[in-house]
């Protein structure tokens, strides 16, 4: 077999075998008792030093090279699939195969202390974990700033986002930063001036949001034969394009998150079952980054969904799921409120205008705890801090401040940036698509 | 690092990436929705060639030859657990990886046609899929006989309980099927001397077998902060030690149905809790056969409770979980019932004497396909002939008859006589046990 069509057939295996591994994860979020978190953080470190080894086998950088030697031969499409393939590689390649277990076992043990620390609003039981993830983390930071020439920040961004550098986010995230104080008190003081919204009065059965948001999912495009809607601490969306796995959680005293979150994932869930099926276990076929990927769950959630089109549509069928009438349940209230800017305290249910202050402390927080400039330590005095200077509030505990989000307890740091340079990215494609209408 | 170390170390990585497989099989059977299927079927088959190349890596042999030229070194566990290993590098090294990959994707499509094919009475349908098992199955045993030095059929049967020969099996199943019909009679005839035990009115709603199945597991053993109770269409034990999966299937007018499955299913899975901690991942602490992981099973369903003693207990709390009362829910009469002989159809809802007849019908039938005496077509006919002549009845249909297991259809060939092997040794240890009280 010549280079090429075996790096195919070696990156298809890995690629099956990563599909196994999100399943493996899919259940440990939403189905796997408490019992099982040893053994299962067990069972996916093996599998992802499996997945490195197979990604770095020596083997594996001759057909890279040979195969980019004779890439004259090549079509557009394999073109581009062997350049992801080497970037693939030399993630993989930059970490040895120790580290990768020792961090995929840290990060496991982590997440599972984390589910309990977080309701127990209890930063001290979750500092030592989060100082051993760091601490492998920037291992790996360190490992992959060297193989892509960039930090270590930007090395464990790179894994999300291909090339993204800090030098490309700063501008953009400190002009929002300088453009968010006046422009936040001018869009309170307009919603001041109108009357306020009629808050929808529940409460609402769990069974019934269930099926609502089934139907909602269904609305933008989910076909269930091919997709599962489930509960979990901090949603996502996990599965195969031909097998989703959408989760939510949702509150008996407000329907609009649960069927929010469902609608957010359902984008993500949409874009990977979009995924060109003739490429569908190639590098070139998977998501390149999260910023497009985000893109597409927030034109679902923020650009379609909270439009005066769908809630139109929407509101009724709302108001009959729950046999609730008058002025809470009707479109333009629900548009008012599915639209209403305030001060708050958890990210993943900020308006469009605070949401980008939430991603920018993270990410400066982050950067400083790469960076080896703030300890882990003084995590929840600079959360507090920086949120006050943002938004002109402060978290009365860690539950509702640096313990809120999943990402760096479970090794996921630089990853915050995407977010809004999705959120940015989606408002963009979706003008330019209503323009080009 | 010496011989033996480097296998264990090898073997314990093997082990937990069969776990994972355990897992991909839970979730295909009881949460993956039917668009899944091919996408899973691909997963498996990735991680079945890995572990089948992880354990015949050419490195595997020799580290087996050296241990064993060394084996006065090693203590009793270490010996018997160095025996296991070879005997699965056996089974391994007997087949080819093109084989395994192809029959696992066989068998996966199979399985899947099942559980259409079942429901809607297709046994034509099924018939394309089954010659296709059935070839490649055949196959495989031809190698195993090869690589272990017996017959196809028993090579087949090695994997699931080691040395099995069809010349200890036939005695034994000889026997009872010839001791049968007078027994059968007799009993018959006695218990129709004696009034009729009340059937139990049902419905009995879902939810509440949910519930009561939980406290039944509980009962035996089961910890649910270490396992999930879930519904599948034909149940089985999966996961691990520390998070078992049981499962089950519940009829509204018969909540005896439900029950006793799970009471099944929770002794296997209390078989696997049990297991050696300190080879929790070492072939010699793996169950070695399925004689005596059935004779578990059956112990507790069977031998425990069926017994006046276990529905002494369990009656008032039937009674009080459904709101019932009456003559039929007493524990008498519950004890009636769950000891009733009768001629029936469907091997899962047999009872104790008349069960073994539905597994000889199956051993024989299986012993002349993989002999190639029996043409899958003639299936049906071979099969309702077959269980008339063991036990006077005829299935009306193939959902009744010849499709009701999903053993032959995905791939689990050489399997039956453990069943009935298991229940005659359940009633010995039990027996044993008793008198050792």
């Amino acid at each position: 077999m010549s280079a090429y069509p075996e790096l195919e057939a070696r990156f298809r295996r890995i690629s099956v075998l990563r599909d196994g591994a999100r399943v493996l994860n899919w259940d440990q979020s939403v189905m796997m008792p408490p019992g099982g978190a040893a053994a299962r953080a067990e069972q996916i470190a093996a599998l992802e030093v499996l997945l490195h080894e197979l990604t770095t086998n020596p083997r594996m950088e001759e057909l890279l090279d040979e195969a980019e030697a004779g890439r004259g031969g090549l079509d557009g499409w394999q073109d581009a699939n062997l350049a992801e393939m080497r970037r693939r590689w030399r993630h993989a390649n930059a970490v040895p195969a120790d580290l990768v277990e020792a961090y995929s076992k840290a990060c496991s043990a982590s997440e599972k202390v984390w589910r309990k620390a977080r309701p127990e609003n209890d930063f001290a039981g979750m500092l030592p974990h989060l100082r051993e993830v760091l601490r492998l983390t920037r291992e790996v930071g360190a490992a992959k700033g060297a193989a892509f020439d960039c930090s270590a920040y930007e090395g464990l961004a790179d894994l999300y986002e291909p090339d993204l550098r800090v030098a490309e986010i700063d501008p953009v995230f400190d002009d929002y930063a300088a453009f968010l104080p006046d422009f936040l008190d001018d869009v309170l003081a307009r919603q001041a001036m109108a009357t306020a919204p009629h808050p929808p009065e529940g409460p609402f059965p769990i069974a019934i949001q269930r099926e609502l948001c089934r139907r909602m999912a269904e609305a933008v495009g989910i076909d269930f034969e091919a997709a599962r809607l489930d509960e979990t601490l901090h949603p996502f969306s996990g599965g195969v394009p031909e097998d989703s796995r959408i989760t939510t959680r949702y509150e008996e005293d407000d329907f609009a998150q649960g069927m929010m979150g469902v609608l957010h994932e359902s984008g993500h869930a949409m874009y990977e079952i979009g995924r060109p099926a003739d490429w569908r276990y190639q590098p070139v076929g998977r998501a390149r980054g999260m910023i497009l990927h985000e893109s597409q769950s927030l034109i679902v959630e923020m650009q379609v969904c909270r439009s005066p089109e769908f809630l139109g549509w929407a509101a009724p069928v709302i108001a009959e799921a729950f046999a609730k009438e008058g002025p809470a349940f009707e479109a333009e209230n629900l548009y008012r409120l599915a639209t209403r800017v305030e001060r708050s305290l958890i990210r993943v249910d900020a308006d469009e205008v605070t949401y980008p202050a939430h991603v920018i402390l993270r990410y400066r927080l982050e950067l400083a705890m790469i960076g080896d400039e703030l300890d882990p330590a003084e995590l929840p005095a600079a959360w507090n801090d920086g949120l006050e200077a943002l938004l002109g509030i402060r978290p009365p505990d860690d539950r509702l401040g640096c313990l809120q989000d999943i990402h760096w307890y479970s090794g996921a740091w630089g990853y915050f940036p995407t977010y809004t340079l999705g959120a940015m990215t989606a408002a963009q494609l979706f003008d330019a698509a209503k323009r080009d209408d």
